[in-house]
């Protein structure tokens, strides 16, 4: 049996169970899970490696302690560090180039790792966690739960994520200019009733036990099926009808002629669990 | 006068309706309107045959009997039959090929169909079900119907549409990451919530009479101005805001020198219908 | 300090407020505001000018009177002026392809705008009314406005924005497609709930004072986060998630080195207002 | 052993030789192979017909008689037919864009085929004839061959594949321009300095040999092998590199477990031609 | 008849002929035509005016003097006066970009000229006036013309059009990433090899009477097939085949029922010279 | 003074020079650099780390003894060790994805290596050679050289980057597809002719000279300049005139603030070199 990689990060906590599931938990609770550097790189590491883990089928990420993530660790991770107000505008132009692309894939890490991701957001979650939840495949929250694209507070324009992805979300309504322009707070029920949290819970219990529920009966699928749906809906997201369903052709006339296929019809015809082989 | 072709078919059933609506049946009452390869070949064949009758204006697409659809004949439509288990991969993969193409081109028709589709849904309507309505203009349905993108159910990536357009009928909301990779029965009540449906009624008679109602309101437009408003509709779905602008300015610039304009304002001020020539 | 330009037009009318919020009226009350020749030029000149006053950093538009607007002035906008029944049809063509680009320029100069636009709308606004909001960020109504995408109606498929950017605003729902199929009346309430619309309110007077609140809260941030943020919105709707990321990296990279980042965090730490230097 | 479909059409010629080599001869000789409707439409039928006929692995394409193709039969192929001119214009249009698109899919359908098609010109080849040839993987000519892209002279833009494929085959440069916008002839000489074509011979029955030769290495090669390099060169020219390389991993993941490569791999060790089954 | 606009700028002057050939040439001899704010405001005017004149069918581009142009006038155009080495990066990045966005715009405009751009170059044509004659449709050259993309040599990447538009001109050969690259001259003889010049003749008198010989030839044909061509082969130059394609049927098939083609077939047959109507 | 990395690979060898120029060498030659895993794995190792060397201005490529490369080596590669033939489908497909997506990215890392790459090459070039250098910025090559898209004779499409950028690289003329269908040898004086290379010297030691000439010029311009012009490069290439032109506004609107700008014109006019600073 293959084992999973032994996973080790310094603000990120990692817990494989044996019917698939892994769960990623932010790991920095006494700043409520504020990114700093470290968490930056963690993140991008852990979603790197855990989609070469075939014991992972499904994922669930939350925030370890009182919050999902208060964002931007404005303490530590700060900017100045990488200019010099000295120096040429071009070479400062240039460090910053390298800082944001690393920014930007930890989160786009989550998105192109090959198993489905399910966020399960509590209490805060501002700035960098919705940049990072708009990566996440499914979304859940408690009732507690917030969000702000908040960037525009700290005088810059979201730029890992939210912007680029919120309106392929939930449409480019005119209220997702309103939250990317002001910053203002989006409480759960904003967020559920336009389609950014798809569950709404009361508890924080209660939020990771239903991801984890929606974990398993994915991680219950064909890996083949399960690969492939999460595959060509982040391909067609981004290309027209016509692109996407050439596309598909081409990816599907190899894999419709998996083993999985005659598995998971006898599975259904029998009423019974299918046991799949790892990919 | 023009008249309308021959419409026949072994397993979907046509009537043109002097008001210029016609009605298409998926007609395999027995089996749930499942489809077998007949079917696939007749839904295209019948959305191609009637783009070019010059008598239809509009159209309702439903299904005889009992349900909508059960998506895929698996007890007849066998992928099997096309491959060879001893063949070198690449003949079967390229078997498939054309397997899959095929089969989406049946609800491509639907979508290249010039006149606008509105299908009228009840009971079942799963797997290539919902592959076919994402297909269409606008969706009704009873509050009896149900939705659920099955395909990962049976081992596979949904390959005819609903992976593809889903995504652009709704936005890429979390929910439909959740129906797409856990196969869940959508109710009736969330397809509406969600979009996916604009009209809930009580009984397949009363989806029937307000897609008529609808189609009728179609049908009554200018035949010149409707076939525009679906084209770029389409054309406007794939592309950026500016190219569609661009592309719209060069089909628009022929279509405004139509009569139809001053007989539609005419019409609109004497308060009374206008008669359009045929296309 | 730099002054406002002196905004003269006869059909719309410009107030620049101490604050930085703009308010930009459609002027031609006893017509309900309909565009004739006149409006449509001024609704461009009016937004290529206010993009680069220094002193506007938000826009509120608004129309003046009962309406916001009854759509196209059909008696005094007549396509008919444009062509000659006896001239060859290239010629005429040619001669309506300036028009309806100088047509769709008007909208587009909201879109592109750097500053960001709310409208209040109150009562009417059909036809090229949805054009107009449609290429607006954030829309506000009161309960007694109502929507059409009338072009149906009048012959036409809606050549100046509605079909372009309806779906990118809402998703591709079957409701819309409905609406611009059918041209039928959609109220505030169906507005507001599809997203078409963000905020409902009683009256004219309440929906403005929304408006000019959401206004100068963005005209409170720093010009440069919120001039970045349209920026980057209007650019990731018409793009991939991978070429919207991209883009941002080579936008940040130089806007991240601003002032205002460190002025911002700085005001939120002591929590009063930043004061940005104008753009 | 599968047979060849029986290849009858009027006004084209149609010769499988064991080898897997067809011969598609435009057969009109009288009229120098001018395009009335009848020929267009064989065009297309040959080569959607020959797509799927395993005993053909490549294809040569020319003229019978004295030419390649004067283009359109302007005698028989007339416009005026289509159109009234005393109905609306948006009807004319309307059944002008029918017979473009089916002209412009006999072309297509020589890119679309699966087979590489190689042209060997000879003499006239003027107007459609070289919206034909662009179409071709491969073009060959004689020392008398010329072209012209010659709609401009008959006061239209070419419509049917020039415009849209020249520049894509031999780049954007003022050559191709000053050829488009005259109409002037292009001697042997020029095409072959250019790139329009490979391989200059001295007579019509070099050129055809010069091509069988091509067609019989190509005939010879892994069907597998050829079938993907063409699609991928077509998908490839039509796409950014980065996306033409997704594309092929997915292509190229499947195509690479073909038993073709190890047969390859041995018949070029043991220097000696390999035996592959029919695709 | 209608009459041309009165052509006055400082730095360009144009005269039109009454066969329909405008010549525009560049206007500051003493500066070896060298691009200083007023010429590029110049350029941008002139061809966007001459765009919309029905008398004129045809432009020769040309500089007036001893050179085509030296590029940007280093002494006069100076960036550091765009910008405030005291004030704030991001207030200058973003006067900077209104600065490129008119420089490019000013070359843009020649592409989007509706007539044809046929560019006489002689003597030094470097820098900016490499960035000129890409954007123009056919480039002639004397023998002692020489160009190079110079712009590496002062410290910046080529921004106006050059490093956008030379790779489509003549591909992605080896020879342009060196010539970007090294900023080295090119000699006329290297010019015409790789197609960037199409024609090479000895003396300037001889380029401008051979661009002028062309741009008769082009003003003689139908308006309405000139338009279109130049129209399509810019569409077609940006999108993949199938996308340029399908653009093409929209245009065309309005088009297609111009006057132009029975008058252009007939003076074919008759073999004597159309007369088109001004467009 | 920022040292560059200890470049230790076993299969390619790392020189960097004072001048800014550093030396790439496969350096398998006893196996005449033929690609195994481990130089797949050097190669994108090397354009990775290289990428950040601020020491490295430009980049010479070339083969060790007495090659290029024989492309893929065929002996210790082999496709067979990643699959099993008894294994499903679907998994060795996925597993031949990866090894597929990491040659690829060894090419890429060429492509997207910041500082220009030119190749000297000699001898034998083949196979997966050709999609080297087709990444590659500048080609030269000895009249000995030859090259061959050899992929074919081995039963597959070429899918490590030469369908995807020959066409790009010098069009998609005949000449193209002839040589990617048929696999046929390309000797030195068709390359040069082609385009495919840009310079032909008799030896190996003056194709080296050669390169390290251009590099040498490339490396003594402002750094800024030549990154932007390599970026800029690669980005219009593979998109509209029109994104690359709005894409070059947003880069260079900051890059032309650089300290290079002054530097550059002053060394211009006082003739003598200039200075830059590093990145």
């Amino acid at each position: 049996m293959t084992s999973s990689p032994n996973y080790q990060y310094e603000t990120v906590k990692v817990t494989v169970y044996p019917d698939g599931v892994a769960h990623v938990e932010l790991n920095r609770p006494k700043k409520l899970n504020a990114f700093n550097d470290e968490m930056v790189r963690d993140v991008r590491a852990v979603f790197r490696d855990i989609a070469h883990d075939k014991n992972v089928r499904a994922i669930v990420l939350s925030g370890a302690g009182r919050a999902t993530t208060s964002g931007l660790d404005l303490a530590e991770q700060s900017l100045s560090s990488l200019t010099d107000p000295d120096a040429d505008i071009a070479r400062n132009v240039y460090a910053t180039r390298k800082h944001i692309r690393d920014f930007q894939d930890a989160f786009t890490a989550i998105e192109e790792c090959e198993q489905p991701v399910i966020v399960a957001a509590h209490n805060v979650c501002i700035g960098a966690g919705v940049d990072m939840i708009t990566a996440c495949d499914i979304r859940y929250g408690t009732k507690d739960s917030y969000y702000s694209v908040k960037e525009v507070d700290v005088g810059l324009a979201a730029d890992v994520g939210s912007l680029q992805r919120l309106q392929k979300v939930i449409g480019n309504q005119s209220l997702v200019r309103e939250w990317c322009l002001t910053g203002r707070k989006i409480d759960a029920n904003e967020a559920y009733q336009t389609g950014l949290i798809s569950k709404l819970t009361d508890t924080k219990e209660q939020v990771l036990e239903e991801a984890f529920k929606t974990a398993r009966v994915i991680a219950s699928k064909s890996p083949v099926a399960v690969l492939g749906t999460k595959h060509l809906l982040n391909y067609s997201r981004d290309h027209s009808v016509a692109e996407g369903l050439k596309y598909t052709v081409t990816w599907s006339s190899a894999m419709l002629n998996t083993e999985d296929i005659p598995l998971s019809v006898q599975a259904f015809m029998e009423k019974k669990p299918a046991k799949f082989s790892k990919l």
